[in-house]
């Protein structure tokens, strides 16, 4: 039985722990997904946090830590040099069975690393992949991976198919029953591609999965997939890009509306990047490790974090990764 | 000395020939480049190309060919099995001095294998690639490469920086002086990303180009380089979502607006697609072939046509194969 608390590093992040504390409180709300405050343990600067938490009407669990990783340290001599750091102090929680889960908006290598390092991978993964879902044209799709492994092997795409299957079917709000998985690909035909794509496809067919062939970028953006698998570099471009275009496409847009003078385009637009902002739908996942692990955006705001608190509850209590341990041992097809 | 004249395949891309030859008459007048029509050369079938001609007030010479290679075809069987085929006839006029440059909206793949194989390289160049250039925020940005070679050599990266340097100084309007390279990767330190990555960053330190280390997707959007060199996977991967995230982003602003009855949002919004539309800047060339390779959109339309003749015209004119030549024979920093 996975432990069902949610150890959230109240300490990551751009806004921390200020935004942090406000999206735990939002969390346990009616405007949150509404989890129980006994299942959620801040982890940081006490003293900080308690003079937070003194201001609401909720007692929330604090676990001290001394230690705070920034976001522009190195993830590998930071977790060194800092061994009571609050994400180091979130994973110890899911690693001594106190919490099923981790919340991270900090330095997101230093949330990866520590994670792999102090939870190891589940039974049968043999490299963890960060998921990230976002729902552009009214369905999800989730992309696995965007940057935990910048040089995967064909078998490890394999893996991400199957672990952003189960993921979408297991944990996802109107998720699909049986998740396409497409390979992404510079065109949809077979044998197309980089060596490692031509390998990685006859594996993905025969793996117990709903494979769909190779998908384009352009398919991102018409509901052709559910699950896009790709390796960490491409995925993590693909992510900063959509990112980075979809600021400067709104700028632009939002230059033409103030041309003419329309005072309601902020809200329009407010809209559009609602729709397109992927920390909606709680933010990245790293699959694979031996607990349940959302990493959240540096900037995130309230709304967001408590959206990925949200996503963590339901990875934990719809049981996505006993779901990956038994399709893990599921044997492909001859 | 290089022939002046531009082969134009009348016969490629979806609104071939209608659209082909509209735009070289666009091009020849003043609301396009206004080229001599003495330098065109429409090349496909010529009855066809005779009636569309004869509504013109221009003449245009037409050189027969009587085959087409479709957009959907496989581009090494198609160019074997059509050996009349109206991209190969444009190559031919280039190989035997006739012209000086190719202009083709039709299969891209085609068009690169037919250029690569007839052409040849230029003296001290390894593989051609494709450069893209984009005027996103007022200065424009050349990428390189989006799919020649999706498998390339650090030393091929190191020759994608020189070449869109070269196409940067030498043939853009309003290009830069120096222009600043960088390399596409997932963070700006240094010792970041793939071991391509890694290999090909001290050889571009060394080389004779201002090199300005990694560069992230978003500094695409930033004026942070003036050539970004990449992978021709990668590339291709960012161009394909550049397009499909646009016209989806455009889509949901388009249905805000629809949702506050603005009818001028059309023209607003056709102005900011007109910014991120790369054919506004000519479209793609192929680097490094022996002789000028402008690569067009298949949907491209009489005004594109004109920007891509136009800026064939301005890679003769301004001798960028000359100047790659001269790039390619300087020696590397010890």
């Amino acid at each position: 039985m996975t432990a069902n608390r949610i150890a959230i590093d109240a300490m990551g992040g751009d806004n921390a722990p200020e935004a942090i504390v406000a999206g735990a409180l939002r969390a346990c709300s009616s405007e949150g997904p509404g989890i129980d405050p006994d299942r959620l343990l801040l982890v940081g600067d006490r003293p900080r946090l308690e003079a937070l938490l003194a201001k609401a009407h909720l007692s929330i669990e604090i676990q001290h830590a001394s230690q705070v990783i920034g976001m522009a340290e190195s993830p590998s001599s930071a977790l060194r040099a800092k061994p009571d750091s609050s994400i180091g102090g979130c994973v110890k929680a899911v690693r001594s069975g106190l919490a099923g889960a981790v919340v991270g908006m900090g330095n997101t290598g230093a949330v990866v690393g520590a994670s792999t390092l102090g939870l190891g991978t589940l039974e049968g993964v043999r490299r963890p992949g960060i998921a990230v879902t976002m729902e552009l044209t009214g369905q999800p799709v989730t992309i696995v991976d965007m940057g935990a492994n910048i040089a995967p092997k064909p078998e490890h795409l394999v893996q991400y198919g199957q672990m952003g299957a189960v993921l979408m079917q297991a944990c996802m709000q109107n998720g699909p029953d049986n998740p396409r998985v497409g390979l992404l690909n510079i065109g949809s035909e077979e044998g197309k591609g980089t060596t490692l794509l031509k390998e990685a496809q006859p594996l993905l067919e025969r793996a117990p999965i709903n494979f769909i062939g190779n998908v384009e970028a352009v398919d991102i953006f018409r509901n052709a997939a559910d699950v896009v698998v790709t390796d960490g570099f491409t995925g993590n471009i693909v992510l900063k890009l959509l990112e980075g275009f979809s600021g400067f496409l709104l700028g632009l847009v939002m230059k033409e509306l103030s041309a003419h003078k329309v005072e309601w385009g902020i809200d329009a637009l407010g809209k559009v990047r609602k729709q397109i902002d992927y920390s909606e739908y709680g933010g990245a996942m790293l699959l694979g490790v031996n607990g349940s692990v959302v990493i959240g955006h540096g900037r995130s705001d309230a709304a967001a974090v408590s959206n990925a608190i949200g996503l963590a509850a339901r990875a934990i209590d719809t049981g996505v990764n006993e779901a990956i341990v038994r399709g893990m041992a599921e044997p492909s097809q001859a």
